[in-house]
């Protein structure tokens, strides 16, 4: 079976085209120039969707301004819509690593949206005379406002899923809270047993850290409803008809159902990066909490009986492959694990923020596809630990009261009736001969056992 | 000249103490334990102050609950008042770098104010029997309240000289673009010759970009006001009088100036460093920033012959050991290596902040002194930025103005008149044959020269 | 069409396999228990393979030991021979991410093997009595020393291709740089006009980078040939025969045909992935300097014509969707990007290597991913490099020889002859009157016309 | 009492000059234009060695080429060896971080060497008609040489100490080793109980991970005696006469007692901090160790009783301002803390690596002051942890016993007797009823007390 070809042209000179393909020339020189990862742009539907959205912005827009047909401005919509929908996600075969700052995933878009609208108007592939990838569907637009704008929108459609898996591990937490409030245990800090804390109260603050969190990404994300389109190539608006940017930001608004506004200076938003880099930090500090939230979880499910074990994580598969009847806390460290991913993907979309130059970032690409990867593990991190483990947690409440009861947490107590230097000596004697408080009370303060062990209460 | 000694006592035994020294016996302890860095708790005041204000804001408020008398309250808060106005800084002699989560930065401030305060009631230093540094001047509290609190307090501090040195370089950004306007020049994308702009333009968006950041270093600050203090060890206020919480938050308030909250759950700020994490974030997002800024003028004031050469900096010493007459770009490149250290502080802040567990943070001594020394360094890097090279800036604007009328920049504006791939056919005419964009249209579109010059018109 | 299953089991009881299937209960557990990314094992085809020639070496080990028949040792290195042949990659269905310290990878692999070894049988997939995944495939191994033995594996295998490309490009600048040989150019430091260089030593500069680290990845990679297969679960070799870890380290050197070590202490082995971190760190290294070479690039073929542009790299797809004629420099962008996502790897990389525990540790999976893929990614990079760029760069003679001569970076010369001083003086006066140091000397130095360039022969 | 002050003059004009320092115009310069930090040049003495140690391999060299006269080169000399000696320390004042690549700190060597020179002659300081700091001091060098080869003659005078903190920890482990090697623990992986293991061997793999640690800084240490000097401002050895740098390289070698080698090829040397990265991604790698074995001694010291309790560290201070009797693991904290520290400096090397251009690394002061600032603070955590910690820590040898006895880590056993699925089965049994091994096989597989014993044995 020969696959057949079309002949399409650009300024390096003719390409063969698979006859199928809605994409074109610049995408097929793409596909060879940049071959980095398994991940095409068809694995971001959420950018796909953005940048089809784009492109229908701009097309009505360019009508209303009377630079674009009505004719081609409603069969390029059409196109869109498709795309919006669902449709051609296949076409967009360009690795997400790529150079040129975005240029291929942009011509990758004008391309498939040209042909699909061809294909409207019952003309073949290709036959651009009439509908141009760019002169048609790029117009008023450059990459260098196209795809930062794509990016910010994918983002944001990001957002609602991650909130979501946050949500719903903090309602996990929230109902362990609850469950394990009256269970008194051991607190501790640095390691050693320190004062005593209720379980639900532990649980309780895992699920305050991650609700502060859902706040911390509304305001961030407010960031990324500002975006340059309309700046077309260093945001100087090169090749817009006049009021192009305002409107056009407008109907992305509607279209998208995004509140989106206009970049204060179209020139800065053009090379920055900072709204991206201020967000995968906060990927990272949500990464580092629920790192710390694994690790403790793990610390409290240590054992089962050479460890802490005041925790029973519910077993999802065998532990291991030679120690029969081993459990481990398999969803917590895989978490942990996807906390390190978002965390050197955030150094990895700094360094490309910092390798902006005069009027463009062309290191883009690997910005968007770090972060993008971040908001999709972190999601499905939550979403593991909420509903993998945190639900089947169960308390081991005899382990607790017997870890409390053995301990010299309460020695905090005789600081206000002693002074800080005899409850020390107290606790001390207590250590060092591996009796308890009341029985270093007798022998250290003197007291009687009832003495003892009512200044305990 | 012999050194004299008092001797001091803590649960591990005797200490020898410098007869003169303010601090006591664990401070000497910690002073041998720790010995990694030159830098001092007195080598940042603003610690040091923030603590002080801490055990005045509890002394007070100890009082006032009726578990301190007012004789020592007085004592200890007219000491407080003496560390706050500056004196005895020299007695915060521990290494920043300590374990122990700042024990021993807490209990370097309950001896130096305890002895502080001694000296008012006219006792000797070391004679804890009447106001003892925990029992007294630590009442109330915990190095688990008391550090993390003077942490955000001591940051809180710093914002100010950090927004004022970048609204100085806006300011100096602002100027230059009022200057600079009327000079267009090629814009570059990719480091390629792009469109044409006015370097004042250029200029202008350096300001836009520090200036939001002002704005966005107000946003992440404001949880900064958020803190724990009356959580004591680990959040549940063990050892704390009724209401003791909201008053010594009120307190401290008043005697720092700044709208301070109780965190909303104390279990969970004991352990948790993500506002700390998301302010490091955010100043490693101004670090990126800053350090892309001055590439561009490294960049722009490449040569000064074999460069781009547009921008002159201003001479502030001579450039070479060995080549005569070189003058080299010496503040912005001290400036990116400044903010490679704040990037590289913010991944320290990092780990600090995920290796919390359970009930504490342990290691907010290193992410305390990361996060003050990258403030402390980036305002110093906004300050020399604008006084010893912004404001000294000249343009080139012959040079300006002969690579812009020698680029092909203007191609842009052929798009519209030919469309794309006829623009694009003579712009790489122009390229091949090193002519003017006019001569290849006359050339490939075989227009008359006058025809030409009006379409690039 | 409706899929038939086979019911497994396992010790959590009964699980539903689809029958066609050859992997089993486990790894059906664990894909659905992580789904983090769309990389499977089957996409590290180098990993799989490494599983089997462990699986091999241990059955043919047992099997001399006597502690498996002959005929299971038979029938399982069949089924693993066919794995190292290429088959049944398409069974290895475990995400890359995944939390047991590789337990899944490693059941997957004993699965798959104990199923086609069951075929080779005659026998139906899923019946265990006779050849069972743990029992008879994993006989004397654990997780914990099969997966890290297979990723260094892994890893050795990738490091032939990591070098020739590398190589490639170390020969493709090397012929670049006997064809610039003899085109003399501005040498530049800090961006400043510094000292007259050849472009072709330039370019042999850059081939030296590269070719050093070939010997810099043979160093580090003997590290990798150290391995712990034989230690089982801890180290200590529990459930192995007596001599089974050097033999099947031996038999595994001579299926894999590469000079295997035990390692010298194998419970430290079994939780240190310090020799991952040292090859990461390498290839961070080798990262760092690509990045910097195609900096390097970039900037010398800045323009076409308002930068650098001594240099013309090779046009591969058109620039920009909207500046017609532009072409940019492509592929060392997005190889800068491929080290920016090497360097944020290798920090995962060292979290992971940070966060071993005790006896193990139990985030090697991210690990192993990044590295892999950074190896991959490092290899793409420089192939593309060699061949989409660097073999196709011409240099602009014309440009480097009026660059040059239009200089003050003979300046250098007047030292010896004039002082540093009175040097510095003359090219200080050429620059403010933008005229040629001879003309300065004549004026600053009150020479004749003559004499002053006779002194800057 | 009034400062006097002397005139000097540089290219920018006239300076003053406080009349008694030995450094003069550009080193007074430059502290005006560098205040970022505390850490002075003078803070690393080792850098200052350095620096002293070429300018006196040069000043010979330049003697025995005729470049320079005997009287001079003999002052010279004799001032380089008061600095080597220690004298004069303090006139090196310039911040270490620095614009300029690092021709501040060359300057004021060049400056202080000088002076001292004159006053051998018996002349003032600033008469530099005489001996001049860039014509004589500086003659035939260019800080692009000077400066990296200075900065990797400090490290190698940092690795001895470096090592031998790493010998006594390696000693203390040791000792240790062989002190607990009867004991008996419960291994763990995944924070699970797994399978016995001797506390001796455990601690023997702590050895053991630190003495290879010192093989591996040997080899990278091999890669810094390969310097550029010689080269001069761009590796082509402009001004320097015939038959210069190999004979400084065998001065240099002589004096400093190194066996240096000149650099392949000094155009790429020049440029180039891959030595750097490479020795610095190590000492990440030490730090990474150290950080997992810290952590490993917090948590098997954790409690005193809610926790593992194996260990006991030795109390170095009160751990608590509040709670009494609480001993924290300090050290342990302190020394993840310096890890936490040299791992973000690695990345601030790494990014100062990156940055740098053409001919030349600006940036190479901020990852001179990073990599020696790591190495210093490790060697400290070394013998921090080797003296305060590790020779102090007891095994709590009736914990150990308990633990084990109590755990059913003898399930493994059961393996090779009832298969995996069977001994699975019996290891469940005994979790789910908290009973023994022996109880659980006897009811699930019908055995009496006895034969399970039997089976345990």
């Amino acid at each position: 079976m020969t696959q057949t070809y079309r002949t399409e042209r650009d300024s390096l000179g003719e390409v063969q085209v698979p006859a199928s393909a809605m994409y074109g020339a610049h995408t097929e020189r793409a596909r060879g120039n940049f071959q980095f990862t398994a991940l095409k742009l068809s694995d971001f539907p959420e950018l796909v969707v953005a940048l089809a959205m784009i492109k229908k912005a701009a097309a009505l827009t360019n009508r209303d301004l009377g630079v674009l047909s009505a004719e081609k401005s409603q069969a390029i919509c059409e196109a869109c819509e498709e795309v919006i929908g669902g449709q051609h996600h296949d076409q967009f075969v360009v690795d997400m690593v790529q150079g040129g700052a975005g240029t291929s995933t942009n011509m990758n878009a004008n391309e498939v949206i040209a042909n699909a609208a061809l294909a409207h108007l019952g003309l073949p592939f290709g036959d651009y005379r009439v509908l141009h990838p760019n002169d048609d569907v790029n117009r008023s637009q450059s990459t260098n406002d196209v795809y930062p704008s794509a990016l910010r929108l994918a983002m944001l459609a990001g957002i609602g899923p991650l909130k979501a898996a946050i949500s719903s591990l903090v309602a996990a937490f929230n109902e362990k809270a609850d469950e394990f409030r009256p269970i008194m245990k051991v607190g501790r800090t640095q390691l050693q047993d320190a004062v005593p804390i209720s379980l639900g109260d532990e649980f309780a603050a895992f699920a305050v850290t991650f609700s502060e969190d859902c706040r911390r990404i509304d305001e961030v994300a407010a960031l990324l409803h500002e975006i340059n389109l309309g700046g077309t190539a260093v945001g100087t608006g090169t090749n817009t008809p006049t009021g192009y940017a305002p409107r056009v930001i407008e109907e992305l608004s509607r279209i998208s159902g995004r509140p989106l506004r206009l970049a204060d200076n179209l020139i800065e938003a053009s090379s920055e990066l900072g709204d991206i880099v201020m967000f995968s930090g906060m990927l990272k500090r949500i990464a580092v909490k629920i790192s710390k939230v694994c690790n403790d979880l793990r610390l409290l499910s240590s054992g089962p009986r050479a460890g802490i074990g005041e925790l029973v994580l519910p077993p999802i598969q065998a532990g291991s492959s030679i120690m029969p009847g081993k459990v481990n806390p398999v969803i917590p460290e895989v978490v942990n694990q996807v906390a390190f991913q978002v965390i050197g993907n955030d150094l990895t979309v700094t360094l490309a923020a910092e390798a902006g130059q005069l009027q463009l970032n062309a290191m883009e690409p690997i910005a968007a596809l770090n972060v993008l990867q971040s908001m999709r593990m972190l999601s499905r991190a939550f979403e593991h630990l909420a509903e993998k483990c945190v639900r089947g947690i169960k308390a081991d409440e005899q382990r607790c009261a017997s870890l409390l009861a053995n301990s010299l947490v309460n020695a905090v107590d005789l600081v206000h009736q002693l002074g800080y230097e005899r409850a020390a000596r107290v606790a001390k004697h207590a250590m060092t001969f591996r009796c308890t408080l009341v029985d270093s009370l007798c022998e250290v303060e003197g007291l009687s056992y009832a003495e003892a062990a009512q200044l305990l209460q």
